[in-house]
């Protein structure tokens, strides 16, 4: 019997993860529940940054190296609004246009956000279930030098430059979890946090109220998406740093302290390995890099195998 | 010294006679006000088709066949929204796309149709001014035989296929000419009825309340958008029929008698300018049809040259 799991994810990393999960379990076994805390409009339109880069990923569609948008892409449209004079400093491109137009559409119309991810997702041969965290809007707002800045702000026009003194995510506090997250998290033998910014993917997830708890009372394991005290990709180390924390996996570890039992780290970081277990915390210590669908599929596989020992083997669940 | 004229437009064949007769004028002197009445929300986007046939033909970038959207257009948006399950029904090209986009986005802003239509006209290169008929909503519902349909339902979503038994303009009432629109039409020497519908491109406009009187108190001229009983384009002979008037150019000067000195009608239609000018209009006879450049300057010259003989020589004015 395969384990069922849900995967906590943001955008690019957790998105891998996801995949990786995906291509090893029965698709009625994962449930991928995905930050909107980025969500923003623009242009009038929704757009749903994380739920767009976890779909195309699991479609098979995502741009290889961006991190963002479609593979096979064309720039028609964000050309000709430059040349109308249009805010052109987020990239749209033709085809994922489509995409937040129709979602905007059928939001307009009264659908809701879980109702459009799943029949969009399912349209675009997604198999395992993609959940927005919530229905309801939650906003993460950056506390900078510069003041509060709303996420893309911070992130895509000023480029994460501002330093960093807190976030903060808006609606938090009435925002219900999606349709079918709680009952997933019920479900679950295992809650993977995906190799996502514990700030501004994770932590708004888990600000969701019930959230944190139910996946507290689950077994869990995640993936650093530190190495090296590096990021792997986005803001992650300068926030930590920027925050007063010298950015590594045990930082994230240590982030997650009171939810985790197995935490995957990167052998660059084998010498943290004692210090994290010193926060009851079991290492996996393995090449947490995906660059390829290979290499997802082979973290998914550590992750997986580790898991299924630790419910026969050590009764963790 | 060059007359001054102001031209009313439809889409497709009003917008050929106006960039006939901007290949002609000095940009001050022509100011091109088209019919809003076909103006649509669409994906949640505000879509002004008679403006953008007009914008797109001024500009150079009209497709030279179609009679909307532009010549070099890629298709990726409307590809990808119909694997998604969008409404594809209305044909929006990536390129396209941006202008309806910016519009829409500059509306909820809180500017105006004329003040947009201006600025995304300049940016296109267009140089004579162009004026949507009224900032306000007018919404030209077509009364057929299975009822009251929405233009855009009507035309392209049914394809002009129920019979017709009359029309009329939602809004029309308490519709203000945009600004510039009647201080244009006080300073020509010469109105231009373009060869568009006149049920659903040319009465949308004269229904503006004021507008009719000031183009009556004008010097008017037009060019017949039938030809040998046929429409040049779209469903304009059909409406007549449908309405028990014989389609013909003389229906037409027929239906404008009252605005009219002048009437440009094809060779074709020879046999009709003595009914034409029973009707106290004076005729133009010659070669209506405009396939390309060179027919659009051919024809804007023979009623410049017209208008002018008459401003000089016979005091219509």
């Amino acid at each position: 019997m395969a384990l069922k799991v849900v995967a906590l994810v943001g955008g690019v990393g957790g998105a891998k993860l996801a995949d990786g999960l995906a291509r090893l379990l029965p698709p009625d076994n994962l449930t991928v529940v995905v930050n909107t805390a980025d969500d923003f409009k623009h242009l009038g339109l929704h757009i749903s940054p994380d739920l767009d880069t976890v779909i195309y990923t699991l479609a098979g569609l995502a741009h290889p190296q961006r991190g963002w948008g479609r593979a096979d892409e064309s720039w028609n449209f964000l050309e000709t609004l430059r040349t109308l004079g249009g805010p052109d400093w987020f990239q749209l491109g033709d085809k994922d246009l489509a995409l937040h137009i129709e979602r905007t559409r059928r939001l307009a119309r009264g659908e809701t956000l879980s109702q459009i991810t799943a029949n969009l997702a399912s349209r675009l041969g997604v198999k395992p279930r993609v959940l927005p965290m919530s229905d309801d809007p939650v906003r993460t707002v950056v506390l900078t030098e510069d003041g509060e800045l709303p996420f893309q702000t911070y992130f895509v026009a000023r480029r994460c430059e501002p330093r960093v003194r807190g976030f903060r995510f808006e609606g938090a506090e009435h925002a219900r979890p999606a349709p079918g997250v709680l009952e997933a998290l019920r479900e679950a033998d295992w809650v993977v946090l995906g190799p996502s910014n514990p700030w501004v993917s994770l932590d708004p997830i888990l600000a969701v109220p019930g959230l944190r708890e139910e996946v507290r009372a689950r077994a869990v394991c995640g993936v650093s998406p530190i190495l090296g005290g590096r990021a792997l990709k986005g803001p992650a180390a300068k926030m930590f740093a920027e925050l007063g924390v010298q950015p590594s996996a045990l930082a994230v570890a240590g982030h997650y302290a009171d939810l985790l039992q197995l935490f995957a780290i990167d052998e660059l970081d084998r010498s943290l390995a004692a210090e994290i277990e010193a926060l009851g915390v079991q290492t996996l210590v393995i090449d947490i890099r995906m660059p390829d669908a290979a290499a997802r599929a082979r973290v998914a596989r550590c992750l997986l195998d580790s898991m299924a020992e630790r419910v026969q083997g050590e009764g963790v669940v």
